[in-house]
């Protein structure tokens, strides 16, 4: 059966692949398994069917036969439990990339999405440059760690698995704003993981939705 | 072979059950896993060996044998995988957990975090009222959507299961604000949880830790 996943009909992000159905378009094209999308506006974000699939009312979320799923991170985990290729077999190895699933979304995504809803809401307050301080400040905590951890490495354990996939696309929420090229290992694992041709064919998929809304 | 968390030697939450190992204690105590707990003191988690454990210097941190695991999301998935209890048999019941475990933590807390955090490090900024005005306004737009998702059931998902241990504290962290009472399900939701004998045990543990600590 083929799972069908939500994605914005015209995505805030201009089909940049910011937007977290990325995450998951990625997830199916490194295991190779088709899926459908069901395009959502923002109005249809609050409706009534929408929130029975997500009560938090956002995407992507994961419809297959009687399943609904939302979160990015626990939709990953499941697509990696059905397909070979996101995780390693190896149990402890296993139950480290799922370590790494939870740190790219509950300690490093965290003061990045920060630093987004800031940009949007607090641009007309006196205030805006001194907090904004002090998130990068704390963004750059985190990526003092994280880079420290991946070194030399190509992947963060092991591997290419389904945290890289969340880790680069978490960073690459910092496009534009210099701080993940103030690392040079860091900027070279997000560049590592735009180059997979998996990456790719999701990347212009979820482009393709954004071009077809513009030039309707 | 028994598994070792590591704990504040001296939590900054006094032994209030607010610090992380709090949902790994609780997670052990209803599967009736013993365990050992390796304190650390605030400079020790800064220290290489403790980095070795978590790249971001925090607690919990689970250890068994060889495997070393961190972030408490992925330690409580680790152990429900392990332990009756904490999962549904079901695999799509399972997969629905799971998914509320990231819900938990990536979007329920993360504006509790920076409510928080804002408290600590803003509390001498002119504009420190208006900021929490509006990290208040975010934390109530996920209770909102929380609150009608549980209505009148006693958990998120099913029976108990692992992804209340991480709603019921992740609500606790709002303790003395009266945001949650605002929500009589949500309030009655953390009361429940509160009186389960496991989160006692666990509760107790952790106090215990504390009150060592503040008697030396």
């Amino acid at each position: 059966m083929k799972p069908t996943i939500t994605a914005f009909e015209c995505s805030p992000d201009e089909g940049q692949g910011l937007a977290r159905d990325m995450r998951v378009r990625w997830a199916f094209e490194e295991v190779g398994q088709p899926y459908d999308v069901r395009l959502i506006s923002m109005k249809g974000l609050k409706e009534p069917e929408h929130r029975l699939r997500n009560p938090f009312g956002s995407i992507p979320t994961y419809e297959e036969g009687d399943l609904v799923l939302f979160e990015s991170g626990a939709i990953i985990l499941h697509i990696a439990e059905q397909h070979e290729g996101l995780f390693p077999n190896d149990v402890n190895a296993r139950a480290r990339v799922i370590t790494w699933l939870f740190a790219a979304l509950n300690t490093v995504e965290p003061p990045i999405v920060e630093w987004e809803m800031a940009q949007y809401f607090e641009k007309d307050k006196s205030w805006r440059d001194e907090h904004k301080a002090i998130i990068e400040r704390n963004i750059r905590s985190r990526l003092d760690d994280l880079s420290k951890r991946l070194g030399d490495a190509d992947w963060i354990d092991g591997d290419f698995s389904a945290a890289d996939i969340l880790l680069v696309l978490v960073l690459r929420r910092l496009d534009g704003s210099g701080i993940v090229e103030e690392y040079s290992n860091l900027a070279a694992y997000v560049s590592r993981g735009k180059e997979r041709a998996a990456y790719k064919r999701a990347f212009e998929a979820q482009l393709a939705v954004f071009e077809a809304a513009s030039a309707s």
